[in-house]
């Protein structure tokens, strides 16, 4: 039992609960025909069922994960791993139900790759034979697999990586070899325990000849006793900032020897004996799989956002502070403090997230569907839309998870001091969403895609149009669509003269797509007519990515709530109630137009904005926050339906307790198990009663 | 023993000692000058002598230091201030010598607010009767205090704090008492477990009246056995983002009586027996400590700024990744890829955090000359300096923590996957580093007070100005000054043509301090003429109050490079050689114009640059970075003579053995001391092997 213990007070008035509920009443329309239009009926009921399965299950409970250090965190992530592939075998779970859990739970554990990436990489790039021979067993568990790309010495430049796997023909085996320290394999989530299988990237040698990295499907550990196979070792790499719940590991091979049949042969194989190499057919199938996870980072980001901005919008309207001289606040007819959420600048760090959250929304339900049409297409031989969605996945990407992260740590900061509790459950989010930023194309570097493609419909475009053949039924999509309007007038100015103005979304519009057209223009000047290096400008074409992204985002926020936005075959939206269409039209104009407030740079400089407009903007987005905003901020964090369990904060909650849960969970820790703590006898008595003497004795010598 | 031996191989070429020693070999100054005129040769022999004994000291080692779970961590961290106290008394240290100690151990411990807190606040407000009853054994740690300020429903209102401190004059005693859960002291370093006493801040009441908060020094543990003296209950308030060898603690009163010699009474005292309340006089000399207090945070963030760069400096220089096909990189005959460092979106991330380290060292050693003559100048009744100095520290403390926090995650972020790794020293730090933004007044909220004396200044000269007897003798600071130049010509426009021009600090100067004054113009004219509130300016303030301190800091670095920063009585500083004094503005030149370069939107809105100078100065940017900076990157970080024990992380080493030290480090995770995991009989082998099969008959099953 815990040595502390909390007097049985009341928090002094007003009660969360009250704030909370007088926060519900103030809502302008209906969180339940909002959640549903976001999430759908069918997802909001699988949640609660998920819920009935695992929230009381002990190897998915929460309570003791900010008390425990790296081992004992592991120890629990490998027993829920466990624990929910059972659950799922036993309930037959689709994988949108293991997913939806998953998600729940919310703890990465040691089989996560095997699902997120051996598997998939089997799929896409095993034979039938080895389907059968890897696969299937991956399917049931009996191999538990990860996917060891990265080295210690190479990470984002796949094509440096230094592990080798020569074929030697005389034993039709492959030989796979670490020449140097820099070579071993490094970061592989579930190789550092848990995994017997592994999927290796290794340069393919034959003949005498380095093929480049290959995918090589090989057994690591015995599967009799999960000791390591003689010529692997392995081992867990260490602490990280998040994801210790994860066993990221680091492999080595001394001349390991495999079948030939460990070669993932779909699209590259030797010829037995000969061992000559045959190549794959012209691949453009494989960015498939790369614009999917981007894609799905781009959702991921939504429920970063929108997990930390509950917390920190509910938290902001009970915890208050100082009364407001100008207007200050009354309850009956005591003046109580104000709470943080009515100030201006809580209101302008905030409400952007929240709005950010349905901008990620509405823009990873628009990727999806061009993920699935584009390779529709692509099955069909069009390749038409693949360079567009490739390119703005990848900038999207870098963009949401990039806000995130920041968003993230900015609902932490907003939370106050408490909000570096770990109880608020803001650390252990930021810590385990961190990976994003730099995994699946480091945020900064693969922006340099999204740029070539912009720079290369520009330019081709500006020839389209010089050769005298250009017709509108050339612009495809919308990318052309910015750059030709710019081209038609690169020097337009915002016609807007009243702060009001600004809410109309084809002006919001028109000013990214100026902004980002002209950054294009000027970096292909500087490329094409300066000749500067691409190196030299790396910053600029980050920037350019960005602009183009964030175009995206507000495009799909409007026409999302429009109810424009073009939908998978088959799929039909509800129409949005006038009163819940305005408040999200309230979301997507702070959406649009505190970015622009907020860094004004680029759409000044692109001179489609001027001072007077930023300064205009400033009043509708304060106008906006104070008077339609803030009454809903609640509502709008709740239509996002995250479940107390899935939070885990005693900020965040949703019955506003938060003084009760946070004392109550700080009986928990380890060092309140007893009243004297341990250490005292040697390192606290010498200084303080170093000849032990007892009681009033002490009060008389001090 | 560890399960994990990692290969007898070198890591391919070129090695990290050789690519440091090709770095510094290019330096053009020399980094022992420049060391010495940053930090004093005193500085530097003192901490030679301290790392001697300290560096292999088992309570000082910080081998463990990233494996540890909070239980071990504080139970480190008590043993460590205890044995810091023990060698600071045998040693017989000086305040100096004990905080260049604790700076390079950099573990926050159970002891740390003792010093830091309690110990001033008895000088500062207690008599002299009390220096002796409670002074004096703090000083030999007999008495082990902490300061109960915040309570879990008030930080940043301390005039909102709910704890009362009743007197009764039939006794003379005052009763400290809890009424709401609201009211538990929260957040209290040291409280949880080490201390015996506290000042608590809580509301006087005496005679029905209630005087608002005031210091009580009560003791809290018992000196026999350290247990909870009866009426008071405290522990733990439970696991943190970072500072985890502190012991923050909670504590509530029941109706606990202490006599009247616990009010600190140096500026407020009760008459005995009446319970007279006996007012304190006007007291401005309150704001020294905080002034204090907030300028040694500026120096701090340098540290933060400088060791996280330190880190990301060495290990870009290292790191390579891809070959550039514009340069490609040759060592001899070999292409080799191209550093990190070499890329120009790394330098843009990376240089100007090394430049805003410089830039934070002028100015904290220019805060705290300021500072001592305030105080001085107040001791003679002469208050002319304490606006100015109170409202820069304050801005600083806010712009400077920000920066440091966030250049220390994009430092981590620089370093790529490996900055998430614990190893890189990246993770804690932040984590350790993330309370500056909150305490010693939150960034947002101090904010305000450098505004308030803005637009104060800002009034007071425009009336004086009006008045017709203005003279030049009345700018008495420079914050007058580039209001006034401002005052002379609103419209004025940057005369530059060329990129080069930047280089002019006088431009630089100009651009800052034009800005600055606009902003505060505007929210003056906001307030005054179209009477908006206080609150919906909050966000204008904040980026006021950011213009304001980021011309203090620029302007600092130029002085300071030019030798003509004042300095304190007595004290002269060494000219710089041309050499260290050319690289030296080179920093400072980056240091002004990245800022610009980066957020120009309200030098733009401010009239004074327009976009062709924007695009000018990331030309001279550019220059700068390549061809200045780059070659001097490695020595600017060598220049703050950070060791390697100080680090603790294996991509900042001095000697380059980044591969080498980062697999040492990982075959000491507690994982990897068996080679089964626990677990594996219960959670992986019911898939794996669920029938107990025996070697070939699992592949044959398979």
């Amino acid at each position: 039992m815990s040595a502390l213990r909390f007097p049985d007070l009341p928090p002094s008035e007003p009660q969360g609960c009250d704030l909370l509920a007088e926060e519900r009443s103030k809502t302008t329309f209906s969180v339940h025909e909002l959640s549903n239009y976001l999430l759908g009926q069918e997802y909001l009921e699988r949640q609660e069922k998920m819920l009935a399965l695992i929230e009381n299950e002990p190897a998915f409970d929460k309570s003791e994960r900010y008390f425990q250090g790296r081992t004992e965190r592991f120890a629990h992530a490998l027993r829920k791993d466990h624990a929910l592939v059972k659950l799922a075998q036993e309930q037959k779970w689709t994988p949108e139900e293991f997913q939806q859990a998953d998600i729940l739970i919310d703890e990465p554990g040691p089989f996560g790759l095997h699902r997120g990436m051996f598997m998939p990489t089997l799929v896409s790039q095993g034979t039938e034979e080895q389907h059968e021979r890897f696969l299937k067993p991956a399917l049931r568990y009996e191999i538990i697999g990860c996917y060891a790309q990265t080295e210690i010495g190479h990470g984002s430049n796949v094509q440096g990586i230094e592990t080798t796997a020569t074929y030697h023909p005389e034993t039709d085996e492959f030989e796979i070899h670490t020449p140097f320290l820099t070579a071993c394999k490094w970061w592989i989530g579930g190789l550092g325990k848990a995994a017997n299988h592994a999927v290796v990237m290794a340069r393919l040698v034959t003949a005498g000849k380095d093929y480049g990295p290959h995918a090589f499907c090989v057994p690591i550990r015995s599967m009799e006793d999960h000791t390591l196979l003689p010529g692997v070792m392995a081992g867990d790499i260490g602490p990280k900032f998040g994801y210790n719940t994860t066993d990221n590991g680091c492999m080595w091979f001394d001349h390991y020897r495999v079948p030939r049949i460990s070669l993932l042969a779909k699209y590259s194989s030797i010829k037995p004996g000969t061992g000559e190499y045959v190549t794959p057919p012209n691949s453009k199938l494989s960015y498939g799989t790369m614009v999917l996870i981007r894609a799905s980072l781009v959702g991921y980001a939504r429920v970063g956002l929108a997990k930390a901005v509950t917390i920190a919008t509910r938290y902001s309207a009970i915890r208050r502070q100082f009364v407001d001289k100008d207007s200050p606040k009354k309850m009956g007819k005591l003046v109580v403090e104000t709470p943080v959420l009515d100030y201006s600048m809580q209101q302008y760090r905030l409400f952007p997230i929240i709005a950010a959250a349905y901008a990620c929304h509405f823009t990873s339900k628009e990727m999806m569907r061009l993920y699935y049409l584009n390779i529709k297409n692509m099955a069909s031989g069009n390749f038409s839309l693949l360079a567009d969605v490739h390119a703005s996945s990848s900038g999207l990407k870098s963009l949401t998870t990039t806000m995130a992260a920041a968003s993230i740590e900015e609902c932490r900061r907003a939370c106050g001091g408490h909000g570096f509790s770990s109880f608020s459950g803001l650390p252990l989010m930021l810590q385990d969403y961190a990976p994003n930023v730099t995994w699946e194309g480091d945020n900064y570097m693969i922006t340099q895609q999204t740029g070539r493609y912009l720079f290369k419909s520009f330019r081709d475009l500006v020839a389209k149009r010089a050769s005298g053949k250009f017709s509108a039924s050339q612009i495809t999509n919308p990318t052309l669509a910015y750059l030709n309007t710019y081209l038609d007038n690169p020097t337009l100015k915002c016609p807007a003269t009243t702060p009001a103005q600004f809410h109309n979304p084809e002006i919001q519009l028109a000013a990214y797509g100026h902004r980002a057209a002209h950054m294009v223009a000027e970096i292909v000047h500087a490329l094409d007519v300066e000749k500067r290096s691409w190196n030299s400008m790396l910053v600029e074409i980050y920037n350019a990515s960005v602009a183009h992204c964030q175009l995206i985002l507000v495009q799909n926020f409007i026409l999302g709530i429009r109810g424009d936005m073009p939908q998978p075959e088959g799929v039909t939206v509800p129409e949005l109630s006038p009163a819940a269409k305005a408040a999200m039209t309230d979301l997507s104009d702070l959406f649009a137009l505190h970015q622009i407030h907020k860094q004004p740079g680029e759409f000044l400089t692109s001179g489609y904005i001027d001072a007077k407009h930023v300064s205009m903007m400033g009043k509708a987005i304060m106008d906006l926050m104070e008077q339609k905003i803030r009454p809903n901020a609640v509502g709008l964090v709740d239509s996002f339906c995250m479940p107390d369990y899935f939070l885990n904060s005693a900020l965040g909650r949703f019955d506003g307790k938060v003084y009760e849960a946070y004392t109550e969970m700080a009986t928990k820790e380890p060092l309140n198990q007893t009243e004297v703590v341990d250490g005292y006898e040697q390192y606290i008595k010498p200084f303080t009663n170093p000849r032990g003497v007892q009681g009033k004795t002490i009060q008389a010598r001090l």
